[in-house]
């Protein structure tokens, strides 16, 4: 079978009022289908991207070698199997990849939003994603599922419109970020505000961009994304050259690999996204938000939950995967976790793993309405 | 008894070949004194310091309101007992504050040595270390401490003058930097250099300052300092205002904490220095340097060892502090080792707690030769 690749633009036409109070009148989603809608409208799956993931989750362009982010999984014969399911994967507002965002026009002034767009929350996010799927005119997702801040997007589906999802995967997530995983956040917030060319957020409109601060940012995330362990395994105290240079070139393989990671990023990826997405992400904390509405809420949930964290990940590590599972417990629902033996770090969720993707396989094959 | 604080500078007027070849004619150490060494000279202590430090580590100058950065460590009847023992701390060279380094001119220039000053090791301050220890007509150190980086330089001195030190305390820290630790360190560097205003290094002579580059570089740093948990309870997710602001001013306080630190150090510290200091770091490796001559070497020191780390340390954690205590054993040296129950994260070091006073008390009483 094939994976049926189809790249669509849904102009939504009614507004919407963001978390933050402001209304948005009208927004464009990118998004990507894998597979068919059958005809009882019962096999759609919602993917939901991470920080700097887009709606290309699968396949590849005829004129690109490079596959979308989340190909291993997504396909025919994959755990997410494409020959029985319909996938959608949409770019988030807020994006940079063709949904409206800091890097796309304001129709009434003709420029580019930049620090003009809202900030947009996970439950905004959530909304948005409901309008997609009414405008694609499905009726409940069979699966909603999504790892980091993916995963808080599936979980806030969970609470948010809790019948219409048959089942939730909640992959490398928690319930809310820690101190630290808001300081990393802010160190590379203010990399990219402190640079010069990032001028208050209007770069695009003044033609420049704030390179060095984005790849900052970039740097300092795959120290985060990536684990000790698997960093020494990679690179450990691997030189460049033969011997120590005594300037301040690359000396460590380490050096090379961050750097590289930094130049490749600032070419695919706007600077103001990087600034919303990681905001979007100290924000998250559904428990808070719902307070005493979260029971009602889950009262009404009768998906299947899916929860899955990586042992060697230390951005949000299996004990924060856990209080997702205890949250969902408490609630009496019906809750599969596993913990994969990874050296992978949070990027393990992105990473091949026999463990890994039978577990899903098996959870999706068992939970699966078709 | 009083502490007997004083600051001095010692012009070494001979000159030093730095591991990387490049030689040094002669060179400044600022450094500071307290107690009194006695008659036979016995009871002489080197206290070498971390990153940011300097040679100020205990007291307070008539004209300021802030102690030395380990007071809480050294002073009358304090584990470092200035009542019976004599204290020396230094400015290590390639620091900024008084000893030579690229913040002070080159007298042949007139200029800023700025990034011509060469890239120090560990070493090579050990080396300057001894040329001070001759200046001063000290001819064995009792004990050689220091935590962190000043940790790194108290072990290297146990193997490059295995016979001039009677004792050595190895606090938080480990016999080589991982991937990781690079890694950090090389996003500080590409903060402070990607600074439009750090000028190839060249900024003092351009009246200019990488002060965001720098901010940014500490920002991060004390990341790494503190632990996920001392983050937590001293920060946790308390919002500065009320509110969520909806925009990318400080909305947590722990954001509002990073700021400040930033901010704050870029007054007192300079950005080559804190290049220099990372590169260091990331060049300690004696074991790999030494090679087959670490067991001669070893096999001529009869010291007491100490080696202390603290349970919360992410930077240099327990794990690591245990290589040293493994390398030591192997040369059948006389090891205690600590593992000090902390919140406090790599920091730990500098902070005052019962169990790590008292080991480190103890360990001086027993050891002292007076």
């Amino acid at each position: 079978m094939t994976l049926n690749l189809k790249t669509s633009t849904a102009n939504i036409e009614h507004s919407i009022k963001l978390a933050s109070g402001t209304v948005i009148p009208s927004y464009d989603i990118r998004y990507e289908t894998y597979g068919k809608l059958n005809q009882d409208k019962s096999n759609a799956i919602l993917i939901c991207h991470a920080l700097s993931g887009n709606h290309h989750a699968a396949g590849k362009y005829d004129n690109e070698d490079k596959y979308g982010w989340w190909d291993n999984m997504i396909g025919p014969g994959k755990p997410i199997d494409t020959d029985s399911l319909y996938v959608v994967c949409l770019n988030n507002i807020g994006g940079c990849h063709g949904s409206t965002g800091p890097n796309t026009k304001d129709k009434k002034t003709g420029k580019y939003f930049g620090m003009n767009f809202p900030i947009v929350t996970v439950s905004d996010w959530v909304n948005t994603q409901k309008s997609l799927m009414d405008y694609l005119r499905i009726p409940k997702w069979n699966f909603v599922i999504g790892g980091s801040l993916g995963g808080m997007q599936a979980m806030q589906w969970a609470f948010q419109f809790p019948t219409l999802i048959d089942n939730c995967i909640i992959i490398a997530a928690a319930p809310k970020l820690t101190a630290q995983n808001i300081a990393f956040n802010e160190v590379a917030r203010q990399a990219i505000m402190k640079d010069p060319n990032w001028c208050g957020g209007d770069y695009l409109n003044q033609n420049k961009l704030p390179d060095k601060g984005l790849s900052l940012a970039r740097m300092l995330g795959h120290i985060t994304y990536l684990s000790d362990d698997s960093m020494k395994k990679k690179f450990g105290r691997d030189l460049r050259e033969t011997e120590l240079k005594f300037n301040y070139e690359v000396d460590f393989e380490i050096e090379s690999y961050l750097r590289y990671q930094g130049e490749k990023f600032v070419s695919n990826f706007d600077a103001n996204t990087y600034l919303l997405m990681t905001k979007s992400l100290d924000y998250f904390d559904p428990i808070k938000d719902f307070g005493d509405k979260l029971k009602t809420r889950l009262a009404k949930n009768k998906s299947n939950f899916l929860v899955i964290s990586f042992t060697s990940d230390w951005r949000f590590p299996p004990k924060r995967s856990k209080e997702i599972v205890e949250l969902l417990l408490d609630h009496k629902k019906d809750v599969s976790y596993a913990e994969i033996k990874s050296s992978g770090g949070h990027d393990a969720f992105l990473m091949e793993n026999e463990d890994y993707f039978d577990v899903m396989k098996n959870f999706i094959v068992r939970s699966k309405c078709v």
